[in-house]
């Protein structure tokens, strides 16, 4: 997770929060995430996280909104005129092919949050925010592709949705096994149903 | 879960343990999964699971060896002269159409379960079987359907590793998420990649 700012939403201080509840994560996971933890990281006192929060259930689902305009961001793309190139980044942002440490840390704190979504009817709304997001992301490419004659007239829901389980079950598979070719052998097998999918017939 | 026998190398008294250690973790989670609520949960004492495996931990183990058995046990199919009926009752127990009661249940615990191999080794070896099991017979369904003249000759890794994430993701979303649609997307999704990849050109 980097320093750069996800949303103009958050001020510093808010952002310094957030980064600082990433840390406490890393550090501590799920059950270690206290408020009186996260005020130690940030070298404030509990109060003021209560203050902005009100409990450690605000400041998660804080924090997992704060996640959900990060990753907003990081797969907005710039309408380019090359739908296919615009796909192929917005994956390679979901399922790096060769994840590094941070990109690695980031997925392994998402899967233990994520997992809290089960139970949680906080945390899964937030998840069901994150995904619809990045299908809809997924989709409109999909869909400027159909409408500039780049890719078939596919059904660009079907597709967004099957793009976003297999990038999904490729990063749990990831992350919770120790099948260490997962993220490639899923993005071998995405581009291969993408271009088969989505090429035109010429 | 249902009661049968996933394995003859379970006696009746370890399958006991076995069904009270998921009805606890249905009752409290992966946090309150103790050994002395098991022995409640089993009207036994502390000492018979101390005795057979040592820790919460050596139970948590087994318990999931357990349902990677069970897991086999289900997805085991019969070779039958039709490998693509094979392959769409695979894919049906692992990743149901209208999931019931029962196997939406046994999914959620599955998460919660899974996302401690992020940072649990242990629990990270058995996912790994887990996954790897699934990979197998899939891979095996269709190189039979390659053999035998079903399907086209494709990469049967490549298409196995697929369906197997397509299959955790869909899950995963599942129940992670308000996204109700996802399992029957999923399923709609998969169908047609299946048909279109492993179809013979006749």
């Amino acid at each position: 997770m980097g320093t750069d700012s996800p949303d103009e939403k958050w001020s510093t201080a808010e952002e310094e929060i957030m980064q600082a509840t990433y840390r406490t994560l890393l550090e501590s996971g799920y059950v270690g995430l206290t408020i009186s933890g996260i005020a130690d990281e940030l070298g404030k006192s509990n109060a003021v996280l209560y203050y902005h929060y009100g409990s450690r259930e605000g400041l998660l689902v804080a924090f997992l909104d704060f996640i959900a305009d990060q990753r907003k961001s990081m797969i907005k793309t710039e309408s380019t005129q090359d739908p296919k190139a615009d796909l192929d980044c917005v994956i390679e942002k979901l399922l790096p092919l060769q994840p590094d440490a941070d990109q690695q840390q980031f997925q392994e704190v998402l899967v233990k949050l994520r997992s809290q979504g089960v139970t949680n009817e906080a945390v899964r709304e937030q998840f069901t925010r994150i995904d619809e997001r990045i299908a809809t992301t997924i989709r409109n490419i999909i869909q400027r592709g159909i409408d500039n004659g780049t890719f078939r007239d596919v059904d660009s829901t079907q597709v967004a949705e099957h793009i976003l389980a297999m990038v999904n079950g490729g990063r749990y598979g990831y992350v919770t096994t120790d099948r260490e070719t997962t993220p490639s052998a899923a993005r071998v097998s995405l581009s291969s149903y993408i271009d088969s999918e989505l090429r035109r017939n010429t």
